[in-house]
């Protein structure tokens, strides 16, 4: 399998407004080849400030969704039966550490806590990726950059990361952008006007005040936009709220009842 | 393998009596390509509104029955060993998000919670899915729809959709029809007079006014449909209430009871 | 492997005494091709009622016994690898919705809560089984008819159906005879004077009396016929109750004593 | 694979003692074809009274010894691979079944729960073992039977057969012969005195009072047999009876003083 | 695959200096085939006796060092693909029943109490090893005896052998030899003087009466010859007895103090 | 496959700065061929120590990162199928014993507790390596040694080395360098003035005050040298610390504004 590096490469500038320094210390951090983690909640645009830095940095990007089945092959490789024999099959991460791209695990607290000990040796001065069945010692691309995404709010004693996986990174924090950033981006990405987009944005608000309130998170900047682009379709507004907003993060009828009214007081 | 994509088609236009402005939101919703989440108890149609929904935009719909046992592997494909090799075989998600089709994920949260990540590139802007265990990314399809359905009362701690995942979809609720539309519905599907229809619905609704008091759900329109089919086919109908409507749901010995008397009031 | 219709036939007509209008309600419940719940305690001759009704319906009958270590797989099929590559093997439920026999899964709650679900597309208005793994979608041949029996006695809050499930089956109860069937069941059966079935009945209605006080269940029909037989075959009565009806079902002394007693008292 | 009945027939005739009817009892059961169900504690010749069954009925014998990794499948068969394609390997209870052997299932309450499931079409009217992975179903030949062991003992409410699987059992106790008996057993299976023999058995029996009081189970018959050997041998007997019988059971001192001194007082 | 016996033979003499009459003892254990049980804590010297017995006797030893990973399949063998079918292979257990081995579980009660019933048979008079995955029935080599060893300290509710099990063995009760014997051994197994032997025979005391008292274990044997090893290659006595003593054992604080004092009190 | 020896060996002499005496006393270790541990708390630099013995005795090193999933198989090695049959593949440990390596077992408390058994051979008198499934006992050439590291910080009930294995090495202890050491290693690995390495060094004892007291554990060398390569990249100092040492290893709001606080004032 040769691998098609043109794939991972991000063609077009993806849409991203800066909420802050963090493409600079980014660019930092990828030059001294620092692993990186981002930390935010659901939604807010972590995944997207990634594929953004790849793009600016024009190096590949290979996303992983991890996942509580996942394996240490499934980051790794594996041998598959072939006709004339077996074959090994690289993995993401071993993919990435060839080729020198960015290897971005999204959602990494889902994978097995000691699942991710396998990328410690690639995350310190040697970095460096054990084959183990393969008998292999791969020494990193020098391009190479390991990247991990984090969400603190669903951080138990069950699923968090460990001290000696934590100590690998540096890490960026994220936030849903503040009130005129979200607007403009509600604005741009569905066509609408800034003032309707102000209204929405107003909506998360109220919302994001109710977490740790009955609601385990906030509206998320992702929702905001699907609301936008179906009042931008036609959808009346309230309607377009509830089904976007209110209906997939809650089944509580007081915490409906609060945010239906939030909608038609600011619609209204 | 090519794909019969012929078979995934909805060839007749399914029975469907919309309870409010679904038909039209879920329009808006296809159309901006938005992930969908249906919400409802059991039997209350959810399935149904996608089939015809599916009918309606002639879209393929390939439908997968989520149970706990499901890996990864199955959503999106593995290899199979051939007598030449090895052979990759595509899971239904990857076969919907090439084809373009409507992928409705039945009763998701039976699903491991962690292997739902896998949905999650399929569900922003990137519309991707990255078979890593094959070293490819696809693309999907433009008329690519995921869709996933969810009863909110069997929700626990244990089995909950994360936040993560519920924050990329516009939701619906559902819930049994009214009076009305579920006495013309059960005329329609069992043949019998509307008369008899709405004593059967009036036994429905006593039921699920016990909801949380003995019993976990009410009778759905399902079991109401069974019960005029055995009545139309000459059945008793205080037999084919309890056959049909009271021994299926309960072993309570006093809700029994209750469910009987009231049959025998409604019939009597 | 083309499937042998002919072994799925019940050849013989099974010994069946109906309890009250179970054939006719059943006969009812087929001819609309409702999915078929029967409940009851062990060995109240669930299981010869559907072998019964089979024959009577003259449909061939696929028999399952479900089990904790049943998969999905066990049920739909799998791949098998061959000489010239991989070749599918329908499972007893794809055999049963190709052919159009009656499918009985019994003691369905030991099978994994979840793995039910993928009975669901087959007991409702789809009637359709999907094979995921083979991407082929299977309507179910006209004749089949899916039949599944449960123990309510067995349920607690780990195992139990799923609402989803309960609500897509017409429901049967049985329970042991009465007094006079049952003495005429065993009379035939073991072949044995209706006066020693009746004292044998009596020994299993001291029993009976007991389930809540120190026993999980009675003894069941079955037991009594090994009592009769053994009896029928020349063991002394008191020796083949005490081996056929007391020591299979308790090792508690204080039960014993009580039912050794009634034994005595019974045939003494 | 072609079966090799020879191997299963039990050739010489075992040492066995009749404790009372048992063997009559035994044979009724098996002219009747019941299933049987043999219980007592470890050591007390469970295993043997089968085995000299098999003898006396010139069946032949094959024995499982359950585990709890013990998969339906150990039972039932599996197909493996072979140069030209997979081939079905019966398991020892189908073998048993197509032979009509003696099929004995020792601890069967070891074995998952669930799995004794499989064992039920083989133990009442039908008398037949489906074969779902190979759609096969099988009548078992008219010499089978199904028997079973099961120490109460060991019950617990997490190890306990079910009561759908107790009622298909006729049952027999056992427990460790008397003291004559037992001597008698000592004495020729050692080839020792029957005044010494005496003298282990007082020592059994201190053993057994202790049962409940610090101890899990008395001293088995076993146990005295392998004391009497080391005697026989030439060890001295305190020094027989320490390692025989005492070091195996227990590692709490107070109990072992107490036997210690039990044994020195019997044979000092 | 031919079983290369040779390798099993226990060359050279092993260095065991007895306790007491456990060499004697062991050998009419062996003549009469009784299977043993060694009993004692960590690195007393119970491996190393079996191992002294195997080269006495002339058996070959087979170790293998249990796990609760371990499944039945380990211990007796299983089927391996090769380019012309499949190959049995058989295990150590299965090895050892054939060729007349001393074969030696290590550890035993780390296997799955369960996986530990396939024992059973080899351990009774049968002397048999059915291997049920090839239908065929070993029957043990004359000489072959089994072998198991114990910690009674590490025993838990979850962790413990099966009366049935223990109820199978001969039992040796192992214990760190006394200050003398273990001087004596100290002296002889690293080359030093037996003044310097006494001394760390001291710390080894002084380690063991903190059993139960913040240590879970004594200083083992084992780990006084290497800090014996390390102060004849020229390391200063209290770093060896730290390094080679204490820092293994415990992180406690106060624990680490009371040691390093009694060291220096020892070596001062 | 032939052993890639030359691999292992680490090529240029590894940057270690020596914290005692523990250079000369692992080559006392060695010399004996004592197993060694080394314990100490996260990015103290345990790796890097071994990696600089191994450089220092000029021998290959295999290093494996230990993780819940780490089968013995992977350890010790496995049979792979092969287009003309299956071979076996050496497993690191079986690789390190066969070429005489130092083979280091890292984070060894994450394996199964159970799977690090197969270790003990190796680890006492005997330093075999029974192959189980190969039918194959190694003597591990005379240069073998293993090494593990720990961490005793993480020690919990579930997870801990038993006193079996702990009671087969001699330890060593490792902790954070002390100040002017650390100095004087930031100032070397990041290029950057003793000045402001003696800034950060501050911030980490002020971060290892806080253990036990919010924090998990300090922050480690590894960290400091992050921030000191930012700074030296032209980033920020007060940034450089919140994003290599800050956001890594807290999200407890109290616990960043004490450490920002603590930035501010060192750098302020």
């Amino acid at each position: 399998m040769t691998i098609d590096v043109q794939q991972y490469l991000v063609r077009q500038e993806p849409y991203y407004q800066p909420q802050g320094r963090e493409v600079q210390l980014y660019e930092a951090a990828y030059r001294n080849r620092l692993p990186v983690m981002v930390k935010g909640p659901t939604g807010c645009g972590k995944s997207r400030f990634i594929e953004y830095m790849a793009w600016k940095l024009d190096r590949p990007l290979i996303t992983v969704a991890c996942n509580e089945d996942m394996t240490a092959s499934d980051l790794v490789g594996r041998y598959l039966l072939e006709a004339d024999g077996t074959r090994w099959i690289d993995g993401p991460l071993t993919t990435a550490a060839r080729i020198g791209a960015i290897c971005y695990l999204d959602e990494v607290v889902e994978a097995r806590q000691d699942t991710t000990v396998v990328i410690h040796p690639l995350t310190d001065h040697r970095r460096t990726l054990p084959l183990d069945k393969k008998g292999e010692l791969i020494v990193a691309h020098p391009d190479f950059q390991l990247v991990i995404s984090y969400n603190p709010g669903y951080q138990s004693l069950m699923k968090d990361l460990k001290q000696s996986t934590k100590q690998r990174f540096a890490a960026f924090d994220f936030d849903y952008p503040d009130a005129d950033l979200e607007t403009a981006i509600l604005a741009r990405e569905a066509g609408i006007a800034a003032e309707l987009a102000g209204r929405l944005v107003k909506v998360g608000l109220a919302a994001r005040n109710l977490k740790g309130h009955g609601l385990d998170e906030g509206i998320s900047t992702r929702l905001l936009v699907y609301a936008a682009k179906l009042i931008n379709d036609g959808v009346d507004a309230a309607d377009a709220c509830r089904m976007a907003l209110v209906r997939p993060i809650t089944d509580d009828a007081d915490i409906r009842d609060t945010l239906d009214n939030a909608i038609d007081a600011i619609f209204g």
